[in-house]
Parts: structure tokens; sequence; C-alpha cells
């Protein structure tokens, strides 16, 4: 028996008008969910408990049953791992966006012109500097994304970013969150790293031909979501499965690589609306040759919810359906699928909510209940009720039927 | 975005003959009521959680999401709070009852004929004596109620009261319930202050004229409840909603005040099966323009389940119904409207039970449910499942919009 673990991001969703009052999911035409819905058991889910909006991060951790009140320390460490960098325990990590300030110091654009070309280049430049015996680790994301690590002694992930996630604003300085010494010596890293970057980038081939084009220069660096690298959980070994991560956001990639799932990347698999979903769902469906647990995200469910996009988010999601049909119990045999948001993102709101999450299990052998179709106001009168994410995999596990007894 | 914060004391019940096997909330005709349930989200709460019976103290510190099982301590700091005292962390306080004894020491009545007039008088007896250089603080409440503080030091409140809760039994003496000085020491003071205030309320000008009118003299103290008074989380703060509190019964006035919440009083505004239930709810209306969050507490459909009155409980919920027409979405926008009970008090029991309350919640976006009446037996079958009291405020805060992302 192999899993599936499909996760749409920000599916979860409320009432929209333009659909006639239905969600996005309840509007789609998805009958190879439905079946899936039909054939297995439904229910919502609370990804972290009710009331409580997850992050991206935090979900995932949860929904791979890993505590993330115990185990998360900010985004940054994931954010690295995505890009590749191989992060050690210990690491204090961040994610970074090349951005654009002018003479007065004052930022114009927080991506750098949504810069996607060379930036791999201006990536290094930065990486292997050494700051106060800090080791400077970069590597760039996509566009205009990348990924910063300090590796040395005395370094901790209680400081705050100099991002101001505004326009027209200076940068923060980056300040340490407490009085410890370690706080303070990694903001003073971090200013003299980001004052010596602005130094470099300015100077840079790259910006001195995107100047000439008359693009804006990627010559600043903003700072987030610092995190020191955790000791996580061994996904594979904890629950007994060769795991793979089928994703393209760069967050879900790093969240596969530190729980020790093999990542397979491809040319056209994105995090983005331009993501080549027939790739996706066909490397899912080799990958469940030599891995039994599969974990697919998709990520433009959530763009299209930030949006407010109800309409594009309804027709991708009719996108998505039609990949899954080769999943289905006719075409395969021992297969488990689960299909679920990470977190609601309704598009009334543009951001994330607490609301639970749409969560379909199918297995052969599974109590099938009454629902019929997969979308909020079907599944909560489904058999799974109303469980949290930290109880996802245990559930999962038990329909592979590699469970273990508590007591005798 | 506002909130009004409903609670309708002991609501939930079980099915009662006399009504064709419904409950009381499910026989009442409540078209307003049903009305939310069909726009909002419905379920069933469980206060504490599964099988555990809450006390109404218990209960309100769990739906305003301050865990009773860390913060509780006694009923009496709430009782105290209630009645107007100013409690400080550290007092130890109680409830008291007026009694009638006899001149052999047995209770003739816990309540002294249910005493409703002249009670201040007594109180002003007792109140600002020092005995063992503890300060007694002490107030009269409704009817034969009345609330006692000791402030000084080396208290504790691992004391057992002298209330047997039946009539024809001498008083309990105050115990001590451990072994350390501050235990004895409180049971000595309380020992000493019921035998001075049985002379000075012997000799009082109140109980001279009742016995002349042939009434029962308030003539002894029973006092429960022991309860150290604790540093409760500032509601308004921590939720960030200015808040008012609308109840009748002292207990409800004292949990809001030790919450920080602002408590509106009115005349006629009553814990009891007299409360003008007409100004109670204009009075939140109105406190909907000054408040974010506006709690309206109904003691009376509690009272009845102690009677085992099912009709008159059911009677009392259509009055109730009546005066929530003026919140309606045809009335009103941008609210969010919950409405539960603090623990069911079936009328076949005539006591607290374990059964989770029935639970709605409106707001303008929510994701409306197939449920159309608000009932016991209806809302089970609604989107908001089985939750527990303690993620109520959460929850609300998710529709409200302000929930925090819990990562990025």
């Amino acid at each position: 028996m192999k899993l599936l673990f499909v996760i749409l991001d920000g599916l979860g969703d409320r009432p929209v008008s333009e659909l006639n009052g239905f969600t996005p999911l309840e509007a789609a035409y998805t009958p190879n969910m439905d079946k899936f819905s039909e054939l297995g058991m439904n229910g919502l889910m609370d990804v972290i408990s009710p009331g409580v909006t997850p992050g991206s991060d935090t979900a995932h951790l949860a929904l791979f049953g890993v505590d993330p009140f115990k185990f998360y320390t900010g985004r940054g460490p994931f954010e690295a791992a995505g890009v590749g960098l191989k992060v050690k325990e210990g690491d204090v990590a961040f994610r970074v966006n090349f951005a654009t300030i002018d003479n007065s110091g004052v930022i114009i654009d927080r991506r750098a012109g949504r810069i996607h070309e060379h930036t791999k280049e201006l990536a290094e430049l930065l990486n292997g500097l050494e700051i106060d015996d800090v080791q400077i680790i970069f590597k760039e994301g996509t566009e205009h994304r990348a990924a910063l690590v300090l590796r040395g002694e005395g370094l901790s992930d209680c400081v705050r970013g100099n991002d101001p996630k505004k326009e027209g604003k200076k940068p923060y300085p980056f300040k340490a969150l407490n009085e410890d010494s370690s706080s303070k010596r990694t903001a003073e890293v971090l200013t003299k790293f980001v004052e010596k970057a602005q130094r470099l980038l300015a100077n840079s081939d790259v910006n001195i031909e995107r100047k000439r084009k008359n693009l804006l220069p990627a010559n600043y660096l903003l700072v987030r979501g610092a995190g020191k690298v955790p000791k996580l959980p061994n996904f594979e070994k904890e629950f007994g499965l060769k795991s793979a991560c089928i994703a393209g956001g760069g967050l879900y990639k790093g969240v596969g690589r530190l729980l020790n799932m093999t990542v397979i990347e491809k040319e056209g698999i994105t995090g983005g609306f331009d993501t080549n979903l027939k790739l996706k769902f066909s490397t899912a469906r080799e990958a469940l040759k030599d891995y039994d647990f599969v974990f697919v995200h998709v990520k433009a469910t959530d763009n299209y919810s930030h949006d407010g996009n109800a309409k594009g988010k309804k027709n991708f999601i009719e996108k998505i359906d039609v990949e899954l049909e080769q999943f289905l119990p006719d075409n395969t045999n021992d297969l488990v699928v689960m299909i679920a948001g990470d977190h609601s993102t309704p598009c009334v709101f543009k951001d994330h909510s607490a609301d639970p999450v749409p969560l379909l299990i199918y297995s052969p052998s599974c109590r099938k209940d009454d629902v019929k179709r997969f979308g909020e106001r079907y599944s909560y009168k489904g058999i799974i009720g109303r469980i949290y994410g930290k109880d996802l995999m245990n559930v999962l596990l038990n329909e592979l039927q590699l469970i273990k007894k508590f007591g005798a």
C-alpha cells in the first residue's frame, strides 16, 4: 500500500457571491475528487487547532506529524533548504528579497522589478563572505527571492529583520529581540553584511546592465523570517515510509528536505500559476513506483486566493482535478489517496484564515461515508468529522495498515 | 466588526416527556435564533471537555479563553467582585449566605427566609472588623447573598467552609484542608469572625424588627467557596477588544470585572425570573456602539432547570428570542453573533450535566451550513461539529478577522 498525499495550498474558502454563494472548491467541476469523496471518507481538519490561523510553514509541519509548537523556529531554515542550501543544526537562516533602494535610502521596490534573471551571479558575489568570524552562505531562489544562512559561534534567531514590508519606507535597522550577547552579535553581523552587500551589488555587472536597460537594480537585501535550524524528526524513519516530495515553492521543498524526504525537481514544476500540472502529477505517478509516500504540493490555489480571484481559483482546481483521474481506483490498486488544504485562504479575505480545511481520505477498505462531493460544506458531513492536523499522519498510517498498537 | 456574545445559562437540556420528547430549546418557538442558525454555523460545544460537568464559574472562564485548570481557585473571588468589592490579588474571598440558626445551633433556614431587605445594614455591622490582624471586608449581594473577603498576611484558601448545605443540621466547624500554618490561621480567623458576627447580628435593629414581624432573623453566616484572588489575564488586552459585560447574577459580573470588562449595570437587570429582558438587550444594542465585544448573560434559563420546570424554561427562551430580532442581519451590519449555553442543566436532573451545549455563530461571510433551527439535536448536524469552550474565542476572532497567524 502506498500513499499519495496531495496538498492544495490555501484550498479552504468561504462562500463567494460571484460563485452564487458557493466556495471555489464547491463550485468547481471536479468529477475525480468527487469520486474519491464518494468512495472514501470525508471531513474537516483544523490543521493547528480551531481558531488558529496556520502559516504555510507551521501547517506543513503539523500535517507531517511534527509539532510546530515544539519545532518551529521561523521560516528561514525551510526557505534556505528549499533553494538547496545544506543547512546544519544551529545555523541561523533567513528569507531574503532582492530589492531596489534609492539614493536617499528609501525602498522603491521590495522585489527589484520582480527580477528573474542573473540573480545567480548576484548571489555569487555574496556567498562565501565572512563577517566577524561568521560564514555567509547565500543562494538565489526563484525570481527576486533568496536565502541567507549565518554559520558560526554565538548566533541567535532572536533578531528582527530589516524588511518594513512596505515600499516608500526606509529599511528597519536590524534589532536584537532580547538582551543576550548572541542576539546583539547577530544583529551586528546582519547590519555589516547588508551594508557590504549593498556596495557589492551597486557595482555589479548585473545591475550596471539593468540600469542601462532601464530596469530597477537589485541593489539591496531585505531580510526576514529568522530561524535557527531545528533538529527535526526524520520523517522516513519516524513513519517507516520511503518518502518523496514534489513541489514548486521553495518553502515546501525545504520542509521536505529538512524532514528527510527526497525532493524530486523537474523543469516546469513551479510554485506559480504557470506550473506544469500534467508533469507534476505524472511525476507523482512515476514516483509511486519507488516511494511509499509521495507528497504533491500545488501552490497556485493559494495565490489566486491572495489575489481575491475566486473564479481563477475555481478554474485552477478544475485543472488539478483532471490530473487526478490517473489515481482513481479503476486505474491503480493499493493506493491510499489523501487530498486536503494546508490552511484556508478565503478569497473574500485575501489572506489565511482559521477556517478548517476540507479533507478526503480514500483507501480500498475504508469506511466509505455518504458524502459524494469534495467541498467545505459537503465534507463536514462525512465520517471523519473534524480532526486535528497533528493526527492526520496516524490516521493515514491506519489506512496503510502500518499503525502500531498502543498497549497489548 | 463587533461581537455579541450571548450566554443563556444552563441552556443545554435533554428530552422532556411533557414537551413530547423535545428539549426546552427544541420545543421553543424561536424564529430569531432559528434565523441565526439558518444564516450561520452550528454545532455543539464541550465547554470544559467531554464528560466534564462545568460549574458556572469554570464554564465562563473557559468561554472567555481563560484556562480554568490554571486560573480557577474557587468561586469566592468572582462573587466578591460581583457585588462590587475591589478585591486584590492574594485576598481570600468567600460566598456567604445570611441564614437562620436556632438556640440549639441548628440551621433553620439557609437563606434567612429569603431575606431581601436591609441586608445592607447588616453588612455594615460586619464590614471593617479586624480579627488577628486580618481585615474583614463584607458586602451584601442580592437577597440572602453576601461576599466576604479576608485581607492580610499568611492566609490560605485551603479551608472548608461551615455550610452543611442542608437545613436541620448544625454548621460545620471551619477546617484547615492542609497542615500549613496559613490554612490553620484562616480557619481560626473565620471561626472567630462568624462567632463575632453571630453576636452582632443577634442584637441588630434589623433582626429585632424581623422578629417583631414574625420573619426569620438573619442571625448567622454560612460561608463557602473559598478562593484566593488569582491574577487573571486582561481579556481586553488579550484579545484586543473593548469589552462590556451585561449580567444580573453577581458571579457573571464578577467574572467580567476580574477579566477587566466594563460591567454595565441597570435597575431591572437581575439574575432572576423577573429580569427585564427588553432592557437587557436594548442595553446590549446600545453598548455595541461603544464596545467591540458585548457579553450578555441570562440566568433564568438555568433557574427553571434547577426547578425542573421545562415548560417555564421553554417559555422563557421564547421571551429571550423576541429580544434577539433587533440583531438580525437585516437590522444591523458587521455584527458577529454567538449564542450558546455555559453548561447544560437538564430539567430531568435539576442540576448541571456534562452534555455539550448548543452553539451558533453567525457572521456575514461565514460558511453557512444546512441547519435551520437552534437546538441540541439540530445544532450537532452543523459545520462547527463539536468544539471545546477553550477554542471559542479564537474561533470568534477568526470571524472578526482579527486572528493572528501562527508561522508565516
